[in-house]
């Protein structure tokens, strides 16, 4: 067997690898979901803004794989009965994210499933913690889609120190620019108890992703996104103010960003515009969900073969630590 | 003799440790810098905007310890006479920031100091390695004070991955969110030589902050600052548009972030109401410098206490990274 890594949360999941896929709304479905499962993470289907029939779907299309779904919770407390109908999917895990999961965490914990809150913030802690999450993640700027404005490298680690001595027990992951081996060995350091990837699995053949979009991340660089709102101004999404989309910069971004009251006063034409753009594929005229680790990433791959590498690098790094000592 | 780490940072600089203080302006002066160096790191005095008779009486303050100087390039480069004076007083290393650094380049190392030109993205790094630089910091947004929007975390590999193919000679060395040991091991997991510490330092005794100032990073957590224009704008301070400061959210940016162009209407009464506060101390109508890393500090101490405590805690850390191995 080659090397690997034992974490609390490689117990607690009773997982081979500390990795946990992102529940990418649109992208991440049942395929990389059993994938990510099948090479040793736990993978997470995106549940999104909460489609019933869509998540059902791609339950069924990760077959006989443990795997769990996410959903962002202010758009679920609006159709509240769809966290109810994933949970009679038998989801091994429920990840939450952008909102108070207090109306949630019950009926996931009575349920019998893990419960993972996503947080961005020492307030979103304190919310989680009192929910009774099981997991959280500490998700920072550099992450692709949705997010705040903290740093992974600092929000890490106090969130670390806030959960030693406000609740030990419970583990800590982290999010945010994580796409290779020495980001995970750097993450375990900064104290987190494993990683949940995004970017990374989104540039994956199972992810849900245009072939136009996996050209431009892998001719991107960490330098070519912008947190915006404009993408779900365009798409009429209702998103909470402290939350805003980090994507490629293009066409779309350089009009509406800095421009945003117009966007919003002109979605009759530049809604569908940008939905028809998505369906295309189109990188220009509508958002490219991707985050900082774009400049790490320079091919499209299956979603196991990014884990065993990240893994066998994540071995390295952390055996030459050492060579550091003096 | 305690633990310690030696890097390729270390060897090149003859020091003890793979730390540098920030050369922060205001702050950083001479005492700052010398007890850098005394504890076995490399400190750099703030020369910040350029002047001259500030930067002398530093040195004078920093007495017999190998220090060096950092300077704001787009500023300096209206009164390049500063950087040639600043030379005289023979710093060991004189660091860029905020610039094409190619018009100090040939007269710092002709002099024989170590060149060091802090990058916040990959045009920068491509500028600063055609200047000659030896040693690059890449700086993340999580950084106290001027800087850009790219995440420490991705950002450091990215660019680890940029040298280590086009110079691979060029140290890296890691700045943004960095106040522990901690940080400092994952800094160098993800390829960095070592780390550039800014807030961490900005909150030492030997910083020249106002108390109350201090008081307020004790009582701050990390979420608790802004990257904003509006210190700039009150202070005429012609920053390019690439470059915001982090500082802490008060009333200040309560006011003006957002509505910038009311405050540069208005800089006849809002500046000198901005310096008047400044002096004061008063921490809610001026500036506080500092960045995300502050819900890493609890307390204000000597800067060798600090030093000497990050690595230690990096040393454990780092040997703690076999522990994840199975």
């Amino acid at each position: 067997m080659t090397a690997a890594l034992s974490t609390r949360l490689t117990k607690q999941l009773g997982i081979a690898h500390p990795i946990i896929s992102a529940p990418m709304a649109l992208a991440a479905g049942g395929a990389l979901a059993a994938a990510v499962t099948r090479a040793g993470g736990l993978g997470l289907i995106g549940g999104g803004y909460g489609n019933s029939d869509w998540i059902r779907t791609q339950f069924e299309a990760a077959g006989a794989e443990r795997v769990g779904v996410g959903f962002i919770t202010w758009s679920v407390q609006r159709s509240p009965g769809v966290v109810a109908e994933a949970l009679a999917l038998n989801p091994v895990a429920v990840m939450l994210s952008f909102g108070d999961p207090a109306a949630f965490a019950d009926q996931i914990k009575d349920a019998g499933a893990t419960l993972i809150c996503q947080c961005q913030n020492l307030n979103h802690v304190e919310q989680a913690v009192r929910a009774g999450a099981d997991i959280i993640v500490a998700q920072g700027s550099e992450a692709g889609g949705h997010g705040a404005f903290r740093g992974t490298l600092s929000l890490v680690p106090e969130v670390a120190d806030f959960l030693s001595t406000r609740s030990p027990e419970t583990l800590l992951v982290a999010a945010g620019g994580i796409a290779d081996g020495r980001a995970l060995a750097a993450s375990l350091l900064l104290g987190a108890d494993g990683v949940l990837m995004g970017t990374r699995l989104w540039a994956s053949s199972e992810a849900v992703v245009h072939p136009r979009h996996h050209e431009t991340i892998v001719a991107s660089n960490g330098d070519d996104t912008i947190r915006t709102s404009t993408p779900d101004i365009a798409r009429g999404l209702d998103w909470p103010a402290e939350f805003t989309a980090r994507i490629r910069r293009n066409a779309f971004t350089e009009r509406w960003h800095g421009d945003e009251q117009s966007l919003a006063a002109n979605t009759a034409v530049e809604g569908p515009r940008y939905s028809a753009a998505f369906a295309d594929g189109d990188p220009d005229n509508a958002g490219v969900f991707f985050g900082e680790a774009a400049g790490l990433i320079h091919s499209i791959e299956p979603a196991g073969s990014i884990i065993e590498r990240v893994i066998a690098e994540a071995v390295a790094v952390l055996r030459s630590g050492a060579s550091y000592l003096r």
